[in-house]
């Protein structure tokens, strides 16, 4: 019983908690089951949503895709193909409203108010159903939202056997399976140092036997990518941390990560989610470039690619486009949280993402890198705290699905159209010259150029054309 | 038993919550008190904590001031009395360590895991322990951090009163009093939409009858003011939003708090404090100038003063500083919140400030205001995360408290140097002229000034001498 | 002679200026016209450039519109009467492409080389015939940027009469009228300290001086507003500043403002232009609320609009949409400088505004504002820095008038498909009842309030639908 | 004549520019010296300013130090070889106070008005004497701000030949170097799409000469370090940029920099300088990470060093202190330019630093490093716009230098304290254990480690004591 007590006061919010006098026809949490004996539901999880279309761009039908046409070929490739969608089931199933200002928001009827393992399952199968209703084959998890921890991490790691059984089970038959798994090594009072950067040389061993069995799990349902987001992997302030030895435990980290997935035959791509700040000050994958140049440091290049995320990319003060062309130029760009901030606000939003104009410029990168597999587009996107209806649920998702999909047939509009790569190609042609050649052969010393400078006399330099760029943009939205 | 359940899911994070194997020496949360029927603590609820005293400049003692001297006459008044310090209930015994990526990380330990009446009362125990070790005589609290919420509207007076009777009792015999009460109208889901601006009428209705009940238990425990922070009046898009019509209802609010007030014979100030954002994406009062508009469109100007928060004056893009220089012009300077944001990050920290420059200017806008009363300066701040001993509480008030009473001993020093003054004097000597005075009094039109001008010629115009006057400015650091 | 000397050191870039071997056909700068005795350009400014004519929205012609149809009627008015298009003459024909690390990048044919009047009239006449070739019944000028300062007062008005004098020949006949005009307050550094709030009192008459006279010229050639943008008004550090004497100084100002134009029979509106800072550290007119407050305060409310800039307002931290709304609902929108900043960048980047979604809430906004004569959409936006074809500059203005169409095409489906009001309005609509008549009518105190609420029990509180919302937008894209 | 005429335009300010009438003893631009033959300036160039000396903290001279006492021993080094101040000969000597929206404000008495060699020649003169009357053996210069531009690089390089030979003239007999010389590369519009970076072919040839004969006067005058600030190597929209080839470019041009170091026999270190933006939307050397993954990347980890300007570091989202001990763990900390930026506006403000919080975390870094030599601490900031008189430059950078002397003084005070170093060994004492130095040499593996894990149990996490971190550092201020 007094587990129990300990429990409601870790998950209590920094703002007071409080009694409600709602209608609760739920249970109480981790009380042994007494209430809720098995993870049985009966029918359907979502009643009320049908199997969700494409209906085409005049559809006003909210349950229906206008642009996402999961079969039709866009420059050669399926549009399924193109994004290899996936639902985070930490947002979708675990999100409850909650902020640092407010309590939860969201009562989903099929939570019966605990955090036990039967309720674990019984949210795993309304995953399944919604993927399904939704026409999506990935999703994507963090060890700890899709089973409770115990007390002990055997217990823990039991829970989570259990509930990957049943996903393993539900997996069968359909194409469904995990576009990534990832251990959440941020929430514990014990992560609140960091987790391979903790200065608690015990933490680092947990952390380590948690992602051990993370990787495990993922390998074992199938999953293609595995992540690591240094939520906790930072620093509050510099006055009491040794950065340098931090990020040496953390290099030791990924290392052993890639010798235990080599071991096992996990052959799926190590991705590392860069992410400036928040819940830390200063996180140490701040943003692409600041990760790659920690893989190039400690020798893990080859070993590591980076999912991007364009609310990251923002609070890094970099467009999501840039964040992505530099992994993309880097060789690292392995997998893209599809999701947007808010461009006034200093924190993640986690919001769908509904600019077109951006989905664009997102999907020019992804076709220059040929695709994304084998990682793919995993809404990483929560609904708004004011957002209750379970078919927010679906319309967001649709919502964002319908926006990258835009994105894809604009940028294939662009492409095909061709002005705009004219317009680049015609901005670099005098690097087709001779002397250019030379120098990117790095065949041109500075004596050379010195002699050359002095034979050309002042060079010409033309226009940068970029709102004839913006026009041609923006006349294929 | 049910109603256990839905607490339990009411609290949760946003992140997945979980069960830890630690040994807790607690008691269950709302469960009829069955382990917990009274609020005694035996003894002392900080032991090892002494009264905190002066000992001056040269102490090595993290629990001792080195530069608030209660006692000591600054300018003619006592350094007590220039502050009116206040610790903020919520933070300092509500606050959890919790984040939006974190559970809570701290587990004090008179609290017993329960959200109960009895435990509320030993919170205010300790919380009166606390203000007299420190050495302070105001308190700040919010209704529901104070109490927990019931079932219905009566049940949750009915536990405020209970913990306010107590309250009045532990003050008996001491100066001890609220500098302020509020109503919690952020974190319940109720208060989704908002209180005064929510879009259900009945959200209304609830909020005002929480304000009355607050309002009335503030001015029974001798509370010098009352403050309104607007939380959730704000919008997360205007997509979905009637704002000229919350912004009218938000008015009608006021309006019916300050005849209610004057009813009760409340004889407090009624307090605004500015945010510009977070946790919505626009709060209606953004900034001082903002809430002043707002106060003069609806005739209310000569109603309220305001709250200033530096972190959330630094949030709205300004300065502490300026923020309290616009409110004291505006004849609205009422209270201070101390505390201190990062300057690299976009959300709330809360943090106690430790910037001695930064004190030193906001000490020189209260000491240009004639001092604050009956406003003070509340310690709106909290603990790090990862803050974990009960010694932090002290350590991180007498920082404060020890930063703004340097900020108030240089800005001491500033104006007996006189140098600054003399400077700024200077600068606008050239008002003092007949011109000046013409133009000051209104009696200037254009077509006098267009002689003046070419009468004058070209003007000279001086160095402004800003490097000067930060010079002088640091030297009385 | 050594006049002209000293106007060289006056135009240095604060970086290091230097001499350029191209072969410039130009002419000296103001040494008496000697090779440039007259404002004659043999035929026409731009000679490649047609009439630009609307296309439609399949023409790959960079010279047409393809949303801007201005004859054609939206919601039952004409587009061109919706817009009330006007080319910032600082921007299309002084702007250099300077900035502060770099210097002028822009060489137009027409231009001499000179600030001689003879030049200025030249632009003049090159500024007529963009106007026509684009289709615009509207510019907007600053005193200093139409006509050359000369070495005193009189000889700077006289310059002025002489370029106003050709404007006025060249509106004969045409439907071309400035917008609106204002007097440049910011680029001399007499205006260092600011104009109307210098420390120097001489510098407040020579600023009284200047707007009398551009207000005088503003009204002889038809203009229908006149613009304060504050650019120096504001402070640097509040070290050295009395910012409460400033701001009565900015009242003083503002009111003998007023009366002059009461005096000389101008009936245009007068519009302060918020900005939050840049040059300034501060600037007093921050955003829409700020300069309301201010005019609130010192009884000027009702003789002031606002011009919102789309890129002040991001600066601001608002949206466009929120500073649109916020102007719209304090009765103060007259006017919209239409251009955008950068996501992320702080300083003012005055792009063409090429979002579509932004084009289309400002849109609403405008559409709710009934429209925004006599005010109207000034492109206060200039080319990048890099684009120095004379085309550019049409292309740009093209690509801003498309966007903003396209947002009035936009909105208008959205208001006719009717689901995103119907959406707000049963958000609302609880406030029909009884009840929230008698709130709105202010007939509800605290007590009655407070029984409702007991009466009522837990409100019921719905889903925002902001990601439907969202939907219903995009899907109008 | 009509060369001079395009100068004009070139050096005109994006906004109009204009002809004052006072009274200006100087002599025309580039008109073949015929008023100023000669550099010659009769007597000093500072008669008012002292050699300006140490006078201790209680003195209330402005043109003395308080804190900064040269030949003082400080940790077993001089305070004059821990810093190795710097001038900026850009700012203090070309810098007019012009800004985005304001022309020049500055006209120091030895200025002609020209931008002649012959007035180059004269302001080499003031700076000799400026660095001596304040005691400063280190200055910085840009090529082309001590020297003009020609009609053809030959011609440049010639007026550039003409003043270094002064420079090493008056060298002679003083310990007055340069700390490191540099190209301009982003002034002249040639230079508008990049240097090495640009879009043509023919600048980057163009650069390579300039940086060639920039490195060799550099070695020349016995110059310590060379520096590469890239303020146009980036891009502004990525609809119109190749980065990928763009940054490959840059690779070649930094590859044969090295070469030509190395074969002219400069030992110096190169340098780059990183800032996220502006004048670019997006800089390729963002920040000190980024620059490092660059280096790594072509193989130039060990050819270059990093200079960190704490302006840069804040516009890019970290602190001063973050960059620092990122290029110092990186082994690339190489030279500070010691400014400050204000944490309230988005653009680089290049300020005198005056916090001395901060300077005090930039010298627990610089002590850390083991100083900074051959670095140094360049005072790249500049006078306020408003600040005009010539005492201005020395109040400046005596508060500059007399900041991060306290800085000096406050790090060496906690370090002799020892509480703080104390408070960071404790917190990661648990790495000190046998396991601890397992994981740290690479053997530890995910078994072993879960193993361990299981055998431990439950960590503990002790409090990160932030708060008395802070008391700590502040009690040394």
């Amino acid at each position: 019983m007094k587990k129990v007590c300990f429990f409601v006061i870790l998950v209590c919010l920094n703002a007071a908690s409080f009694l409600v006098a709602a209608d609760p026809q739920t249970c109480p949490a981790d009380l042994g089951g007494k209430c809720s004996d098995s993870d049985d539901w009966q029918g359907e999880f979502f009643p009320e949503i049908p199997q969700i279309k494409y209906e085409g761009p005049s559809s006003k039908n909210p349950l229906a895709y206008r642009w996402y046409n999961a079969e039709e070929e866009i420059l050669g490739k399926k549009m399924k193909d193109w994004f290899r969608f996936s639902v985070a089931f930490w947002h979708t199933f675990r999100g409850t409203g909650g902020d640092p200002f407010g309590a939860a928001t969201k009562y989903w009827p099929w939570e019966d108010g605990t955090n036990s393992v039967s309720m674990a399952k019984r949210r795993m199968r309304a995953n399944f159903e919604f993927l399904k209703k939704l026409g999506v084959d990935w999703w994507c998890f963090h060890d700890r939202d899709i089973a409770p921890d115990g007390n002990t991490l055997e217990e823990s790691n039991k829970n989570l056997d259990e509930v990957i059984e049943l996903a393993k089970e539900l997996q069968k038959g359909s194409k469904i399976r995990p576009l990534w798994g990832t251990a959440q090594l941020f929430l514990h009072p014990r992560y609140m140092h960091g987790g391979a950067t903790s200065s608690e040389v015990g933490v680092y061993a947990y952390a380590a036997a948690q992602v051990k069995k993370a990787m495990e799990v993922t390998h074992y349902l199938g999953g293609e990518n595995y992540v690591f987001w240094g939520g906790r992997e930072g620093y509050q302030t510099l006055l009491n941390t040794d950065m340098e030895r931090e990020l040496d435990h953390m290099a030791r980290f990924f290392e052993a990560a890639v010798t235990y997935k080599k071991k096992i035959g996990f052959n799926g791509t190590l991705l590392i989610e860069p992410k400036p700040q928040e819940p830390t000050k200063h996180q140490y994958d701040w943003d692409a470039a600041t990760a790659a140049n920690f893989l190039r440091k400690y020798g893990l290049i080859n070993e590591f690619k980076l999912n991007i995320e364009c609310n990251h990319a923002t609070l890094s003060g970099h467009t999501c486009h840039h964040e992505l062309e530099t992994a993309r130029i880097n060789g690292l760009l392995g997998n893209i949280d599809a999701n947007t901030g808010d461009a006034q606000t200093g924190w993640d939003t986690d919001q769908f993402l509904t600019d077109v104009g951006e989905a664009t410029m997102v999907m020019m990168s992804v076709i220059k890198n040929g695709g994304i597999a084998p990682g793919g587009f995993n809404f990483d996107a929560k609904l708004r705290r004011e957002s209750t209806d379970v078919e927010d649920l679906f319309i967001a998702h649709i919502s964002g699905m319908d926006t990258v999909a835009r994105g894809l047939r604009n940028a294939a509009k662009i492409l095909e159209d061709g002005r705009l790569s004219e317009l680049v190609g015609k901005r670099y042609s005098s690097w087709n010259s001779e002397l250019g050649k030379q120098i990117e052969e790095g065949k041109a010393d500075f004596e050379y150029l010195e002699k050359k400078a002095k034979e050309f006399g002042e060079p010409k330099v033309p226009s940068a054309k970029q709102e004839l760029a913006e026009m041609i943009f923006q006349s294929a939205m």
